[in-house]
């Protein structure tokens, strides 16, 4: 076993101050961690709250760390706890105290009590399954959404409701720089490349990161777009008319909601699973039913849950499509931030027919700067060809280039890893603040990738009505309730993890989960 | 009088070899043209067709010296023609000749005969106003717009088809200079920016270079998009429901048909004057016939035709639309590019209820690199703002701040100055061309700016028949079926005149008058 001080200054975020002879049982959790998940290293950040380090308050200490142990993965569910003796020994607490610990953590549904065998950890609460689909319904979450998004100019308002990752995490200097680079080329000659479908090289260059990720992407049907929202809306328009049925994700990320107002169709709401994804038998018997034209879904990494489907199920997603005769939008927009090492698939790999309109971006994992889209529209393409057109031209030819060049000379596997680490141990972080703070019986989403945390509260709680007082706090977030056109989820909010949020920032987050607590 | 080989020398474009001393007629007109008109100089480039220098055939250029007399303003309609004995003395031709070259003329119904008083110059005999308002029709020109830019990717074949100007007559280095300067700068806290309506330094700054034009923008009510593309689509949809009828110029650039198209809506064509534009009579009682739901017009250098509507005609549209309680959106994308040194005014600068939505766009007089466009939506502005964010969210931020940067600190109004003299010439000279080389009784428009000319030739001919062999000949146009929903068009084309047309691209504009000419 590591000497207590090397393995604090080992560890990256580590507090070395917690790291006395006395916290055996700290230590201890962290050597299973980095035994068993090789995130463990990050996700080891200190697990408490900055308020509590000085002077070390014992009984918050024993709770923030029987809680990380159990959300990093170090205990799993089966576990049995140490003893309450053991507890009492190691951290030289007394019996009562260990005691109230140890209930507190069994009313909020972690542990459990067996008699005379101690106490047991439970299966995680996620958030429960969406309810069944009712019926399509109109969209207007946009309106919502604008008012959401003039917190993000505060730069006084921790940005817990941003879409956007921190830019500084991204790889905003070498993109800069193929930026410029195209600047200085783009030329007389280049202008007429600026016409649909768009560069061909960046197309070729977009194919070649998929096949390198085992994904089969033809760059003859794919479309460059002005950002991810300008394929979707382009994808929506060719499959699908107004008043057209699709079939979303419950929730479903409010930019999906947006491009479907913004055609005025009608979202169909199928139940999700926060772990497994849309309910594969409700979608089959809810097509034929509400005569669903498309469906709109974010089968990996889905915002806001987090989930990527199983393999199984993607194939099987494939077949219900197939049989229907129906396509299906895939938004993949966080592909490059799963915290997996192996690559899972999009359905679109799996798509033999040209069903699939698969849409992702550069902007989540390079840089958000070109606002470079695109979209692999399959048998769709000369349709999504007319519509860019029609819709927006070109997208332009000095950011094609850029994000071309980026694509084929940097090597972003290496930085990407990294900032996945980053990422993972940002949002085991930030949902072991939210599981203190907020009210009991949250349940926190436990995202595959990407830097959002959905947070299912007690059905009475009212996001939205709490989102004035906690901007005023200076910190934002997203009310549940814009991810449903039927705004079933007034109970959630969504949290971004993508940013460097420092002691003040969580103190606020601290005072959001009275705020809700107390209503 | 200036000795012939100084003038040959001090007049760009200028043949000299075609300025010997037996030509004083044409001596004389080029000093009246300089005197008559400041772009004269530019007018004056060698009116004949190259193949034609050596031999001169004196026939020839008899025949193009009138022409160009008459067309560059030297001679007016109602003036008198030099008598035929003094043409005979002046370019040493045969009484005989110069009796066919007259009669030539006179059938093409340029001048005409008045008995024992000689030939008179008779008003140019621009295209007919178009047919009045039929009834709204479903819109469908984006599949042939599409098959038309796939010539313009081929170098070989001449441009005469492109929506381009040149891109090297514009201010590609310093846009790119900053461009590269934004993508230096382009850092995290410029990202939140990027949400719409875009960036408060550009709109302040298109607000100010159209005051410095006299003109009054609201800069926050303005909305910065990708292109103007995406202006005229938001501003559609601001304003109008797919089924919704829109009037239209008759004829009216594809583009506007496009965004028409886009959204499902329906185009009226109304009845519109070559040189005076929309027929405000017919628009008035359509608008309650038809319940037209918005007009979407260019009332200033218009696409194809090149008018400028008067300003009181300007003012009485305002009335109209006033009276009616219906909204204008208003294309203003050649803005930079009018050939008059006094800048016209657009429709929204009269406009006091905020019913003008008001498109332009950087890509004309600058450059297409960044494809920014922008939109000051009136009333409309929240609407517009939701519309932004649920299409395409954002504008890409390096290229928002390059335009602005490029605004504030470059001085483009004499570059401009120049290029609208070039572009003037260019277009007389194709006029010119035209008029010699397509069917008799062809004609063509007189723009007052821009870069494209408008070519109506007799009603039986059919430009898209030949379009496949033009194209295979190496040179595109625009068939001028695309200019309207109904297909009207079908004998007329659309030329661009805003690159550097060679003789062998000449040689293959003759060949398509042949073409047209013989069926």
């Amino acid at each position: 076993m590591t000497a207590p001080g090397g393995m604090g200054e080992r560890r990256a975020g580590y507090t070395p101050s917690l790291v006395s002879g006395t916290h055996r049982f700290l230590h201890f959790q962290c050597i299973q961690m980095r035994q068993c998940h090789p995130d463990a290293m990050f996700h080891g950040k200190a697990p408490m709250s900055p308020e509590a380090t000085a002077p070390v308050r014992k009984f918050r200490l024993l709770t923030d760390t029987l809680i990380h142990a159990m959300r990093s993965g170090a205990m799993k569910p089966g576990d049995r706890l140490p003893s309450v003796r053991a507890l009492c020994r190691i951290h030289q607490l007394s019996t009562s105290t260990v005691r109230r610990v140890l209930e507190d953590l069994e009313a909020a549904g972690l542990i459990e009590a067996q008699p005379r065998r101690g106490y047991f950890v439970l299966e995680p609460r996620m958030p429960s399954p969406s309810p069944s689909a009712s019926r399509p319904q109109k969209v207007a979450v946009a309106p919502l959404a604008l008012r959401l998004f003039d917190a993000l100019r505060d730069s006084h308002v921790a940005p817990f409701g941003s879409p956007f990752i921190e830019p500084a995490w991204l790889d905003l200097d070498r993109v800069n720089y193929h930026l410029r680079q195209a600047a200085r080329r783009f030329s007389p000659e280049r202008g007429l490349r600026d016409l649909p479908p768009g560069s061909d090289a960046l197309r070729q260059q977009i194919a070649r990161r998929a096949l390198h990720q085992g994904v089969t992407l033809d760059w003859e049907e794919t479309v460059i777009t002005c950002g991810a929202m300008e394929a979707l809306n382009l994808a929506l328009r060719a499959v699908a008319r107004p008043g057209d049925v699709i079939a979303v994700e419950s929730p479903t990320f409010y930019g999906l909601l947006h491009a479907i107002e913004n055609n005025g169709m009608q979202a169909l709401e199928i139940r999700t699973d926060p772990a497994r994804g849309i309910d594969l038998d409700e979608l089959d018997a809810a097509i034929p039913r509400h005569n669903v034209a498309a469906c709109l879904l974010m089968p990996s990494l889905q915002n806001p849950l987090g989930f990527v489907m199983r393999e199984a199920d993607k194939q099987r997603l494939i077949d219900i499509l197939e049989r229907h005769r129906i396509p299906l939008i895939e938004d993949d927009a966080y592909r490059e931030l799963a915290f997996s090492d192996v690559p899972y698939r999009p359905v679109k790999h799996y798509d033999r027919s040209g069903r699939v309109l698969y849409c992702s971006t550069f902007s989540k994992a390079f840089s958000p700067g070109p606002r470079i889209g695109w979209l692999a529209a399959g048998r769709y393409y000369r349709e999504t060809l007319l519509l860019k057109l029609m819709g927006t031209l070109a997208t332009p030819i000095p950011n094609q280039m850029a994000v071309a060049s980026y694509l084929q000379h940097e090597k972003p596997d290496r930085r990407l890893a990294q900032l996945r680490r980053r990422l993972s141990g940002q949002l085991a972080r930030l949902a072991d603040e939210v599981e203190r703070h907020f009210p009991p019986g949250t349940r926190v989403s436990r995202p595959a990738g990407g830097y959002v945390l959905w947070a299912a509260l007690p059905d009475n709680v009212d996001t939205l009505a709490a989102y004035d007082a906690t901007i005023a706090d200076g910190m934002s977030y997203v009310p549940g309730t814009i991810f449903s056109p039927s705004g079933r989820f007034g109970h959630c909010l969504r949290l971004n993890g993508g940013f460097d949020f420092d002691r003040d920032a969580l103190a606020r987050l601290a005072r959001l989960g009275r705020r809700l607590t107390t209503g």
